[in-house]
């Protein structure tokens, strides 16, 4: 998508430089947009630990190019096929609950176990990782094809030029995948299509990925949007203020119970309560067919309480400055997701289509 | 309640200066205690309209006492009854939508125009800010025994020891009123009682009430809390880890409908879902029986974005400092209430007792 007019995937190979792999350093956005080169796998392994790139599209991706400088590296080591596992291994261990980087990870390797040659092996990892890439951007942009046709529907009920009010928690832009993103999908089909859209942007208490991510990324591309803390949801949609709502999804359990960033339920709630709309946004691959009852089977991490204590912001004197919100005295808790049960969702965006959120539905849309 | 294990109130008289009204600068908690002389009746104004003190009690008793010094003022005036009223209309301006503010200087107006003469009339005004804010006190303290009854209730069903677990949201708490607090009055009444307690505070966005003045009051009261984003509590609760919701109250309706912080709301949803007990407490002072549907009828205040877009912490270094938290690019809103429909709301601790929300027994009650 644009920035400062200009389009980017969240991580590319250098043009004429394909040994380094190039990313957009997400920790200092909306502040400073950089692109950073990754030179080895060691950086690369680096950039997904510290959160430099977040968002399970995007951790994917770069984890699968990062096999690519693995790969590139073990030509320079005796025993090929040890070094690049032992750069798969370095990757996995930055983020250990990551589910779609195991994923990229484990399909390099299985490319890299039908080579014949250490060469063919390098070419392999190479179009792998572009593959990755390119699958998610694809997915993504059918996932904003069958979301278009929601927001169409409710554009056709609303006065002439009236905007489409949509709210969205956290980000599942495209910061978060390679491209597009998946909640902001349909958000950017509609305005392809010309419809007016005005988005809600939960700010998203503690890390705030909703002020400072998905406000700029709809920002740089031109769409209205609205700031507000996560509080006021329940407000807007009593008042008819919003005519649907899209969050992503972490993972969504096979019965279609949807693990996503915390506060996620309580808009589902809401919009429950408002006969507002709520559909999840993901790829299939998001799809954990393992998991049966999420409130029950899904782990949710908890983070530390710095991240509710501490925030970072910028002085009037143009200084980045982290700041503390209340004395030690005061513990804080803070649970990364939560669970929206099915019987909250309207529907779940895929790439296949809008499935109810249910066993039977995304049995028949993913068999 | 208890300072640096010292008892205190929000406004009072100086103990051997009753021409001195004193306050806490709420602004600077939780980062600073500090106990402020008010000399004049502009002084008094200036504390009220610039948010030295909030909360409707607490308001309330200070403008009481704010016309006690008027009173005095005017005793230096040619015509007496037109310094009190110029007094009472400078009160009255600082914060024009405050019902108990406006109720309690029209209170000391009566007291003034029953007095023959002006000794009488400023005896009366010092005695009626007195009974104004002994009164406060008294109804908070019934709240408290009230409430206490069904933490009772809850404590029984659980392990011997297991605390019971309170979330709050916004401060409801002494700091709101003269003493003791509404939503607090039961905590501390069951912390008198000897039942152990644990509160959930949420956050509140965009002003922080909850880490800020909530946890600081718990801290100096030795309750044991966590501060929680306000995203969290739906979690907390489809998890058992909330035992009841205690909120307080801006405004209630006839038919018990709750305008009360943005985001009450949603924690009246969340514990609805999950059976979880949410009461609403609050003096009968705070019933509009003039309005009846709160959806309708609450005027819901918009404040500056700046709230959202600005905050206040302490620097590594030690200084307080504001941060901007996302790029001018973006606007925000900052709906500051929301209403709580009264069937989501499983009772009002009112100090009449513990009130289903609907007409009928909020007419009984205080009938």
């Amino acid at each position: 998508m644009l920035v400062d007019g200009k389009p980017y995937r969240t991580v590319w190979l250098k043009p004429d430089e394909p040994h380094i792999v190039q990313i957009i350093d997400q920790r200092k956005l909306p502040w400073k947009f950089e692109v950073v080169d990754l030179r080895t796998v060691d950086e690369v392994a680096r950039a997904i630990k510290d959160m430099w790139v977040r968002g399970a599209g995007c951790i994917a991706a770069t984890a699968a190019y990062g096999m690519w400088l693995a790969s590139l590296e073990a030509m320079r080591d005796p025993d090929y096929k040890l070094a690049t596992k032992l750069g798969a291994r370095k990757l996995l261990q930055t983020r250990p609950t990551a589910v779609n980087l195991m994923w990229a990870i484990e399909r390099q390797l299985a490319a890299l176990s039908k080579a014949r040659t250490d060469i063919q092996a390098l070419e392999m990892t190479r179009e792998t990782a572009e593959s990755i890439a390119d699958e998610d951007v694809s997915a993504c942009r059918a996932i904003g094809e069958h979301g278009l046709t929601l927001i169409q529907s409710i554009y056709r009920g609303k006065k002439p030029g009236e905007p489409v009010n949509i709210l969205t928690h956290c980000n599942a832009g495209w910061l978060a995948f390679v491209d597009i993103g998946s909640a902001t999908a349909p958000i950017y089909a509609a305005k392809k299509a010309g419809i007016p859209i005005h988005v809600w942007v939960d700010e998203t208490r503690p890390r705030n990925q909703g002020s400072r991510l998905t406000a700029w990324e709809l920002s740089q591309e031109g769409i209205p949007h609205t700031i507000i803390p996560d509080n006021t949801g329940g407000h807007l949609m009593q008042h008819e203020k919003v005519d649907m709502v899209i969050t992503g999804a972490d993972r969504i359990t096979r019965k279609g119970d949807v693990a996503n960033k915390i506060g996620t339920y309580l808009k589902a709630l809401a919009a429950k309560d408002n006969g507002v709309p709520f559909y999840v946004a993901a790829p299939g691959s998001t799809i954990d067919w393992e998991m049966n009852d999420g409130l029950l089977e899904v782990p949710i991490e908890q983070r530390g309480e710095e991240e509710v204590a501490l925030i970072e912001g910028m002085t009037s004197a143009g200084k980045l400055e982290t700041v503390r919100l209340f004395p030690q005295a005061s513990p804080a808790a803070n649970y990364g997701f939560d669970v929206t049960p099915a019987r909250h969702i309207t529907g779940i965006i895929t790439e296949r289509g809008v499935v109810r959120a249910d066993e039977a539905a995304l049995d028949r849309a993913f068999s």
